[in-house]
């Protein structure tokens, strides 16, 4: 009789179907489906596999409708690339706020393959006056707040939605898209925040104005305490400790901390350890996977004395961000990238 | 493409595997086995099923080794009973322990079949000078704090081991135990915390002296800040709130709220729900397994108005026992059974 001692996903809502990735217990460079974070807000939808289509309308010179054939045969952009729920940490907040109470979990990563979106628009081309493109998702139910039945919907500007990285994804790790992650299309908005990368691609709008949906005016809206509230966009530098874990025990002398970070649309330059939040040692570095879209592995070796001890962690990137030692505090919860911080006793 | 939304264990450490039930998700009567709480101190132990005995040494008149198939043969006692681990809950702890930060999860019921250990020893006979008995299971390595490689190893005073109630499980839920939770063979002691059920039986000792293993003497002990240590036993009254979940948004107007109660020895005679923590009313209480040792699942409708409410819940015991507005706090962090507390938003 044997066992393998394996992590599962951790259950923060059955209905609608919210599971945090074990992070804190994979090591491995993509994560495996089966262990990539789940976040919806409504059902899954039922998708008929036999009359797959993805309309591009709206201020568009042709409109068109792309057969799932014809989109696997327009483009094969591979992308490897992280996504990252806005409300990543959202439990770590104090004062606490209302919401999913994800933990460190909310965050996967792997390899996307794709059409780039704006490969698929250079088909039906842009008219002038267009501002957005709005994503409509197959998950649709009732929007907690303003009490009637939406599909879940959002839009990029023009800009973002035509960069070369901006994928319509119809595989991940080289497989097609399992159905919690988005079957058949996902798209794919490296660097923003999960909710940007919009699930069960149903249609493609492009607009000539600023798109008002729920899920955009309302929900991924910062409303810090003292400023106006603005859109959430772009991942904040941000990093975590994988090992050891918080509040453990562990044995004097020699051990490795170890961990991950990452930022949204740069590179992370630097890692640090502290033991007291104020004098930071480098931590060493390894970019496990390609392109600036995904997390770096790192580690820091460190000779234990016996005792209690806090380990601070944060993360700098290209552009020179860096973790703050309190994140931001906005009623919703959002954006959360405070230094990583654990206890341990060291006995 | 269908998906089932289910629940998974969350885990909290992997060498040794810690994983808890998805307990806030699981409304039936009996856990299955997938979803019962692990709790490990060692690495699983690898066991022969070819040659399975279990031995009575010691202080008996007439020292015995019983083969697998005599133990089935010999008593087919059942027993409805829950497992609580004497550290669930122990991340709530004002100031924090340090050790598994346990949240809810670390409890699980169902059926167990298994012979009276009384069965067994009217086999071996006892003789005058016996006191306690050990139990040594085959889980082995380094306690953290002593250094030393021990078995998981636990004794019981003789009246505990003598009552009809205290089983050598070979069954759980009608199948044979799982390598997870014990093969072949596991004690269950009813009512006390779950360190006392003893995992893959190796051998039973009958002593006359009191035992001292480090998972006796050192671990599961009480040690309060003001008075003397003292060793863990009975489980503590307890309660969970199931639904809604912390921190939840659920919308106005009539909804249930619903968990489980329970105590070690007694059963649980009322739970309250309270909105303020001062003013109480009954909620009620559904036995859905017969005996003293398993949870009561309980309701209470409530007509929610708009706003942030706290939601108290408590449970009391047929002993009187009621659970404290504060846990009483202890440096290893067990047996936390403050009242149940969560915040929701009603929108």
């Amino acid at each position: 009789m044997e066992h393998i001692n394996r992590p599962f996903l951790t259950t923060r809502s059955l209905d609608p179907e919210n599971q945090e990735s074990p992070i804190k217990f994979l090591k491995t460079a993509t994560i495996p489906t089966p262990y990539f974070f789940r976040r919806n807000h409504f059902q899954y939808p039922s998708i008929d596999r036999q009359s797959i289509i993805l309309p591009i309308t709206g201020h568009v010179k042709k409109p068109l409708a792309f057969h799932y054939n014809q989109i696997l045969e327009l483009g094969t952009k591979k992308l490897s690339c992280l996504l990252e729920c806005a409300g990543n940490n959202r439990s770590k907040f104090s004062p606490s706020v209302f919401g999913e109470q994800w933990d460190e979990g909310a965050i996967s990563q792997g390899n996307w393959k794709g059409v780039p979106l704006s490969s698929l628009l250079e088909f039906t081309g842009i008219k002038p006056e267009a501002r957005e493109v709005v994503f409509v998702g197959n998950d649709y139910g009732k929007h907690k707040e303003i009490k009637e039945h939406v599909p879940f919907a959002r839009s990029l500007p023009l800009e973002k939605a035509m960069h070369p990285d901006t994928i319509i994804a119809y595989e991940y790790n080289e497989r097609p898209l399992s159905l919690e992650h988005g079957y058949p299309f996902r798209l794919i908005v490296p660097g923003w925040y999960g909710m940007a990368s919009v699930k069960w691609l149903k249609k493609i709008i492009v607009i000539a104005d600023t798109f008002k949906g729920p899920f955009q005016s309302i929900d991924y809206v910062y409303y810090p305490s003292q400023i106006d509230p603005y859109p959430v966009t772009t991942i904040n530098v941000n990093s975590i400790i994988q090992k050891p874990l918080d509040y453990e025990i562990i044995q004097e002398g020699v051990t490795t901390i170890e961990g991950i970070a990452w930022s949204g649309e740069k590179e992370v330059t630097k890692v640090e350890i502290s033991f007291n939040g104020t004098h930071w040692s480098d931590a060493n570095l390894v970019h496990s996977l390609e392109g600036v879209y995904t997390w770096a592995n790192w580690k820091f070796h460190w000779n234990a004395p016996k005792g209690e001890h806090t380990i601070f962690c944060r993360a700098t990137d290209l552009q020179g961000s860096i973790q703050p030692m309190e994140a931001m505090w906005n009623k919703k919860g959002y954006g959360y990238n405070a230094v990583a911080k654990i206890r341990v006793k060291v006995i």
